[in-house]
């Protein structure tokens, strides 16, 4: 273990016995939110840091569970002592999203009015309903306002909905390879992993763990055909190219071209540790995310209510949230005369740049912390 | 019925008992193919132009299989008197690939030394080996050499293939929307297909016939991903966009935005109409295609016995195989002194353009096809 990372961390559980009200019109009689945190909270709690999850992501952001473990949390590259998200300087928090399968209860929970899990039961969940549980989570560790809001892809979304739903409570946002919305073909690509989910025969409507089965198949094929869209045509062509495991073709359908033999461990190993529908329910809301929607289609008036600093990031291989998404998403914060920044990184890696550590990114994002100022901080590390 | 069609076709068989040894190894003890011509053969037979499909097509290119149809064949605002390739100079012809599912003998097909379809005991083929077989359908058609051999897609590759095997017998090129090999983001897309369909509990490892089932749900998804990128993401955008199809959302995984709609149709009713043994197959003769494997990863080297006088087109927004793609073999074979002509065709269908009648490439091909000249031909329509 690195002198900069975390160190060994622990998940905790806030239990919300409130009935929430979602977007959907579903109310849940109550929920848990399982996060991580990293740092300490300052005494004027103006020190704190909220880290937005992606589609297959979750809580734990950095650091280890256990000594023994060599994987480290999703974004340990970003965050931790030294590292652009100082944690020296800055509290760190990190929730796995509600609907998730990490800990938070979502449909693979156990329903205490059925005593079986919630499955198909689980309502559907929007990005502005994961900003409102955070808030939540914000009350419960009594922090009035975030220094600032962090997230990529799907968490870039989430960025987004906290500075127009809650304008007050987020001093900055950094929005990276995310967009104000799907286009078509990113809708059609989650469609066709949904259908390979829901057409599995053990999927069962949604209810498989009563069956003791998870449809699988479906996941795999998913995650692969996600893996595919997360990476750009040009690295895929010199990671993989057209090599061939076993140095001649066999005449089959086995694994013969490295990337077959990629994609598919990707998908294998996703579909042991990820619940089908999560994943469901993550792209549904990916879909959904729509800010414009509910202002005649314009995003600035969107936005209107938007005062974080903010500052936006993409990749110029993304082809899944393009550069020209976040083009879209600087316009409408300039139309708001927000004081936005905006920097295209140069980077061959497709939509899984945000989640490497390209030195240019990480010195922007660097440089981006080290100027937030909070209460008595004189930016210096160390409270 | 336009006076531009050709009308009421009638498909024809050949057939082969001859051994037919496959680029895999296998012997074929005979076989059948499929296939229709339009036009009129003249005495000399010269003036013969054979049509290569893709990926899903088949024999029938233009016309009706009788007046009661309402669609014509898949490439018939290209192929007919006064059209692009026109019928009244030229006598077209096209056979349903070996191991296709439209007649000509496949994995679908009966399998005398067993009594029973082929199924998983059918060999996979090569774009080479398809070449060879339609050679032997030129043969028993009379025709020496091809005034052109034309395709796109898959059928460019084949189109290629025949200038490299065969370079006395084909006098022009039509190489469309087509690569000299896959990359690995087109291998990786395959691949997912393919999983889909393996992976479906109705496969039975190829043998579904005999237990009155199809893979259909795995068919259905591969049509949906394919069909995502046959279309740029902008014609996605302008035809579909967010549109929804009840007006607001639902919260749930049925069909709810225009796209899906579209993409769930078109899997639906191709999963209900093709093979998916025949589909694995095509996917697979698409990854395997790489002249220049052989040479050293040279594709001039790999074209160096071509002389066919060439026309590659490619089109601006197709994605699947980028105009860099078509580059790369005009590179090829201007190294090899081949007369060669190259279009890139504005055009933001994506890979589907090729089969549109966008009317700067339809006069692109019409003005080429009517430079084409052939023994006693003055370049007047009529023989």
């Amino acid at each position: 273990m690195h002198n900069d990372s975390v160190g060994i961390v622990t998940p905790q559980v806030a239990r919300f016995d409130v009935p929430f009200t979602l977007a959907s019109g579903v109310t849940l009689p109550g929920f848990e939110l399982v996060f991580e945190t990293y740092g300490i909270l300052n005494a004027t709690a103006s020190n704190a840091v909220l880290i937005c999850h992606a589609l297959s992501g979750n809580h734990h952001v950095a650091g280890f569970h256990a000594a023994t473990e060599s994987v480290p949390g999703w974004w340990d590259n970003m965050i931790g002592p030294g590292k652009p998200i100082d944690t020296r300087r800055f509290y760190v928090i990190c929730c796995n999203n509600l609907g998730g399968c990490h800990g938070s209860t979502g449909p693979s929970s156990f329903n205490p009015s059925t005593g079986k899990p919630f499955g198909s039961s689980f309502p559907l969940v929007t990005v502005e309903d994961w900003v409102r549980t955070q808030a939540m989570l914000a009350d419960h560790l009594g922090i009035e306002c975030f220094a600032a809001v962090v997230g990529g892809s799907l968490g870039g979304m989430q960025v987004l909905a906290w500075s127009y739903l809650f304008p007050d409570r987020i001093n900055h946002a950094l929005v990276i390879a995310a967009a104000s919305k799907l286009t078509a073909q990113n809708i059609g690509f989650n469609d066709v992993a949904r259908q390979a989910i829901l057409s599995d025969p053990d999927f069962h409507g949604g209810d498989y763990y009563q069956y003791g089965v998870v449809p699988a198949r479906g996941l795999k094929l998913a995650r692969m055909l996600g893996h595919i869209t997360y990476l750009s045509d040009d690295v895929m062509g010199s990671r993989f190219g057209r090599l061939l495991q076993n140095g001649g073709i066999s005449f089959g359908f086995g694994v013969e071209f490295e990337v077959e033999s990629y994609l598919r461990y990707q998908g294998e190993k996703f579909s042991s540790i990820f619940d089908a529908n999560t994943y469901l329910l993550m792209t549904r809301a990916l879909d959904y995310f729509d800010p414009a929607h509910l202002h005649g289609n314009d995003l600035s008036l969107a936005f209107s209510r938007v005062r974080a600093r903010t500052l936006v990031v993409s990749f110029t291989s993304d082809w899944r949230f393009s550069p020209e998404r976040s083009r879209e998403i600087v316009k409408a914060l300039l139309d708001n005369r927000v004081d936005v920044s905006y920097a295209e990184i140069t980077a061959d890696y497709g939509h899984d740049a945000f989640l490497l550590e390209d030195p240019h990114y990480h010195a922007l994002i660097r440089i981006y912390m080290q100027h937030i100022t909070f209460g008595n901080d004189d930016g210096t590390p160390g409270l």
